[in-house]
């Protein structure tokens, strides 16, 4: 394709949050005018499709005050401070739902929401569980359930599993392993 | 699973973007601490897998600011006020692609990115195309590409296509189809 012209002229905070931060980017269009963009800065964030040796996904419920419900997740949570996306994901695999990972192998990566946030996840997987230990942050509060993934693709067509990282994770690997 | 309690004591309104709005949600958590929370608004999307009779899908590949890249994607777009999500995908497939659907069907919905925003987006598809003529917005631009829906899901594993929606449009067709 053509490659027309956009350029960042400016990129002003406006409000920085708790796990994002808000800006107003001043952007000039490839017909040269000028538009104001909204932009929501993340820090990145991991995910993982745990499988245990007899085929079942260890999910996480848990309340999101976002959408107002609780959704079943595949384990998931946000960079820390220098820490690569396969550390991450084994880490939060590990704190959510208390099983550690013996090898974490890489499945897709995915932006969520590229109209007006950089927030990346890489999303892995794992087929060897060792019961480890659950331990949560303070204010977290996470149930663990296990479905095989024909069940959660099923739940991905009922409505029953919405978050968008779950369902691509779900029909990436089983799309992998077919 | 056992529901522990959360409540939002007060949304607190911090900035009115174009597109998304930026609230602090106060929240009494289970364990009865109170704890900041931020929150995006958005007034939720709709997305459309056309597939021409040939059985090839159209793309949209434009520049997304917030990612600093040209990304592939299915074609999608906010709601109109007042607008429904399928009313909205046939609308964004002709103004973006120059298509129009004759029958528009549902295929899943999701929720981008459920750790602090309310983004919901209606995704559906199609499999007879009528050429139309494309009209973007003014400061719209965007290149059509079709490739078939095997291409699309190599993609995927390939790192070319990293957008959430489209990973789980394009796999959950394919899921759908097979």
């Amino acid at each position: 394709m053509e490659k027309k012209e956009y350029k960042r002229l400016k990129r002003t905070p406006i409000h920085k949050g708790h796990i994002i931060d808000f800006y107003a980017d001043t952007m000039e269009l490839p017909n040269g005018k000028t538009a104001e963009w909204d932009f929501i800065g993340h820090k990145g964030a991991a995910a993982i499709v745990p499988v245990t040796d007899d085929g079942k996904v260890i999910m996480v419920r848990q309340y999101r005050n976002a959408v107002e419900k609780y959704t079943l997740e595949i384990p998931a949570g946000g960079l820390n401070s220098g820490e690569d996306m396969k550390t991450c994901a084994a880490r939060e695999l590990e704190e959510e739902t208390g099983y550690r990972a013996e090898k974490v192998e890489h499945l897709i990566d995915l932006y969520t929401t590229v109209a007006f946030c950089n927030e990346k996840i890489g999303i892995y997987y794992t087929e060897h569980l060792i019961p480890s230990e659950q331990h949560l942050d303070e204010d977290e509060f996470v149930a663990i359930e296990s479905y095989t993934v024909q069940e959660l693709v099923d739940f991905i067509f009922t409505g029953q599993i919405e978050d968008a990282k779950t369902i691509a994770a779900i029909l990436a690997y089983k799309e992998k392993k077919r």
